[in-house]
């Protein structure tokens, strides 16, 4: 699956996936004429990507010339083995994922009630058991933090969504992976039989 | 720590890292001007990034015209919440993690032995328990495929290695954090204590 627009339930889906993927990859245009990629923690809400960092500085810095960026994030379900479906032939060897790619624009934030709100979900994302006081703009222990730290969102302009989880095997071999993920049961491989479900083009 | 340059025992560590990590993102520039990234399975080895797939062919075709790349693949290996080193502000959460980057050109790869070779070290890579005849170009049943599938080597010629292991924080605040991360317990946390030792700069 492999689309640019989405239902509601898929939108829904994909907001929940990238609630679980904790990091991305931002790409921006450097100014020598190579691509730049850039891993970072990423927190998804209020309809755009939000990162920061120490060095978002320097990357706002380039940002300022050319702001079109594109960001992506990732996660591996399973690493389908190619004796799953064949005894001989390492061809068959694949891999099961999600990913999620937007194209946008950068924008520096620099309201404190903005930045105040994207540090939250940043927070309740990655620190979602607490154990901090909330964060405030108007609380002065924290707005003299939020002054110094630089906080870049990604207006997303368009969306790739790209699950694959074998939609295009025949049944046959859909069957042999679903076994075989079932007997070699790593941590993933219930879930990702249950995504091979979902997103088979019969169902 | 950032680093362009590195010592032949840090090289190794890269290489070991790379080993570990079965997909990195792929940075390209794309016609109109936007940054491209695109998710990918990757192998590293003869000194060369191999990447392949259903849409390397959509991929060459853009890299024939402008083959600069970037390449990055990245592991988080822990998240540092707030409260191991503040009991009220947010602001010291982060994550530990290696990152590793590098700059070069994409070239097309044709030659079949060449080929062979480049997925026999993805398979050694992603499927190191074996379970597949040897590749060969010599064996006719795998020369066929091997002349059907894309694959492109990256020639890296710029490196850059980030390791992010609470190497600024100060002497209490570490020991908060390895204190921490003994108690969590979770699947990496022993891991990523080593690697605080490792990479402290006292050390």
């Amino acid at each position: 699956m492999r689309r640019k627009e989405f239902k509601v339930a898929e939108l829904e889906e994909i907001e929940q996936f990238l609630s679980e993927v904790s990091f991305g990859f931002l790409g921006m245009n450097s100014e020598d004429g190579f691509p730049r990629v850039v891993p970072l923690n990423f927190a998804y809400g209020n309809g755009v990507f939000y990162i920061h960092g120490s060095r978002a500085g320097e990357k706002m810095e380039r940002m300022k010339e050319d702001n079109r960026v594109t960001f992506s994030a990732a996660k591996e379900y399973a690493l389908i083995p190619s004796y799953f479906t064949d005894e001989h032939m390492a061809c068959p060897a694949t891999s099961f994922f999600k990913s999620i790619t937007v194209r946008g624009h950068a924008e520096h934030v620099v309201d404190l009630e903005e930045k105040a709100s994207a540090f939250s979900i940043f927070m309740s994302k990655l620190q979602p058991e607490g154990g901090y006081d909330t964060i405030d703009a108007s609380d002065s222990r924290y707005a003299s933090r939020l002054k110094g730290v630089a906080l870049i969102k990604i207006v997303p302009e368009e969306w790739t969504a790209k699950f694959k989880f074998g939609q295009n095997v025949k049944d046959q071999e859909r069957q042999q992976i679903i076994d075989g993920l079932q007997q070699r049961g790593l941590d993933d491989d219930l879930t990702t039989i249950e995504m091979m479900r979902k997103y088979c083009p019969h169902h």
